[in-house]
């Protein structure tokens, strides 16, 4: 059997520290036990363009291994000329690099590791929003007796709402499709919000914690950013996606928005000349971006190999997957977070 | 009456933004009241050698206001020489600028704007903690399931422990002089260690948060250091000179420690080449240094500068002070916390 992974380059340090396991050097720790038993395991960093690994090995391959921090994008023309695929695993969370309605038309099982990242991702998310909160002198400000309302409360979302309670807050605000089980609410004392333009016009901060998909690919667009509050502050660990990176760039510059933060970009690794490497405010900051590793910390890189281990172990010996691990199951969506057909 | 306040220089920035009230560009928003009121009110960021301001104007100035962030640092000899000196005002929190025992024998009341700036540093040390733990790739880790402990249990160090509590690290430790009360112990989840070595040696994340007096100045030295559990990380938001720089820069560099992180600095401003400006551990990175900024957020300088005019208006009027604020009163010291005589 022939096993694909895509991962990123970690260099000496990936070298040095072998518990950088999500690296093409320490391969998610799964070499040599997929190796004894006889699979041919090919793991690379090459994934843009005709010539590279990802679209040369994808035509034999039967399981595709990717991340979200180097994605390799698979499209549905490539999944026409991947004609042994038949599972493919996300080392992390957020599978939109694939394209999922092409993988339920192709019978293609997408799997991921749910929750090993999503701690990771909170923390990360609070450092991002006292970073652009407290920034300094002239534009510092404190966590408390804001507005903080979380774009999606899931499972980061959630954990968000939990970790931001003690700091006083004024009003903590959730927009989701569906509402949080009262008990849960209340025990982070978050109102929900159902109409998104008001939900924006009411929070000094937006963090977003929802999945990449059709119904909120460019959600935070300009239209949506002339109702937030003026001089609000956007953190996004999400997926960079789910805005339009020209129109935050330009609220960050007319004073709009404060502040943007974030790890996450429309495109990964993110082009040189990319606009939020470089934007600002008018005081010169506001800008929090940093490279895609909020899910990747060595503790969660730990959970994320040992969850791929689990799901190759469950579909080479044909057992039955987590369920929540499941977003393409046997030719159709298992999983409602990705707004499907 | 003659009123001195040394402040910083916040140039245009100070200009275009008024709410920076504690700059020489602003004077703390009461100017127009003092003088309206026949005082002479003298403010000036000139501050070191016998040609400051600060030194030319003590001599006969009855009130004094300093702040934290860019301290006069009133010595006994100074004092001497402040023949009319009544009273002097700290503009924040941390009077360690001022020779205390000096103030008790010469009667000089020291009082500060006691719990101004103590959500803002709690929120402060929460980022440098978040940082310094998740430090990108091979050196970033969860806080969830590390040891934290907070070295003084005060103010600010019991609302950093409040803070951290939802981010279910394994355990939250507190070394403190008096133990916190049950029940404000038990809502956090916090245990006692009464031994210093002890206590250092089972936290992974150290954070300081007490006054700098002779019982703390030096406190964290090559000794201690020592016992520290090996790849600790040390936030200091409280006063650089409880660390001793040398030691903190020798124990990162050798891996002792992975990281330190804070806002202040044993002199401020800190010469051009402190060490703290650029040591690092062995992977390049590990420091977590700003400048002294965390309790002078804009809602922070509100509160201080209110709080200060409360001070002045209660000496002015021959009325009672707030005990709380009170650090020496009539020749005698009023607070437990800096470790009087």
């Amino acid at each position: 059997m022939k096993v694909l992974a895509i991962l990123y380059q970690g260099g000496e340090a990936a070298t040095n520290e072998p518990r950088l396991l999500g690296t093409v050097e320490n391969k998610l720790g799964i070499q040599q036990w997929l190796e004894s038993q006889g699979h041919e395991f090919i793991v690379s960093s090459s994934k843009e363009g005709p010539d590279s690994d990802f679209q040369k090995h994808i035509v034999d391959a039967e399981i595709l291994i990717t991340t979200p921090f180097h994605p390799g994008y698979l499209t549905r023309e490539l999944m026409e000329k991947a004609k042994n695929l038949k599972i493919c695993i996300t080392a992390g969370v957020g599978s939109d690099h694939i394209d999922l309605d092409a993988a339920v038309d192709h019978n293609i099982q997408v799997l991921e590791v749910s929750g090993s990242n999503v701690v990771s991702v909170a923390e990360h998310v609070m450092m991002s929003v006292l970073l652009l909160v407290s920034e300094i002198a002239r534009n510092a400000f404190d966590l408390e007796g804001k507005v903080v309302g979380t774009l999606g409360a899931g499972r980061i979302g959630y954990r968000v709402l939990q970790r931001l309670q003690p700091f006083n807050c004024k009003e903590l605000l959730y927009y989701d499709y569906s509402p949080l089980p009262a008990a849960a609410a209340e025990s982070v004392g978050a109102r929900r919000v159902e109409d998104l333009k008001e939900f924006v016009s009411q929070c000094d901060l937006v963090t977003i914690n929802c999945p990449l998909h059709e119904g909120t690919r460019g959600l935070i667009n300009a239209d949506l950013l002339k109702h937030f509050k003026k001089g609000a502050w956007i953190v996004n660990t999400a997926r960079g996606a789910i805005c339009d990176k020209d129109a935050i760039a330009a609220a960050l510059a007319s004073g709009q928005i404060n502040g943007y933060a974030g790890d996450v970009w429309n495109v990964q690794p993110a082009p040189k000349d990319h606009i939020w490497r470089t934007m600002k405010n008018h005081l010169g900051g506001g800008n929090g971006m940093v490279p895609h590793y909020s899910g990747t910390t060595l503790d969660a890189q730990a959970r994320y190999a040992n969850g791929t281990k689990t799901i190759l172990e469950n579909y080479l010996q044909n057992r039955p997957q987590e369920p929540q691990n499941i977003i393409v199951g046997d030719g159709r969506y298992e999983s409602k977070a990705y707004g499907q057909r």
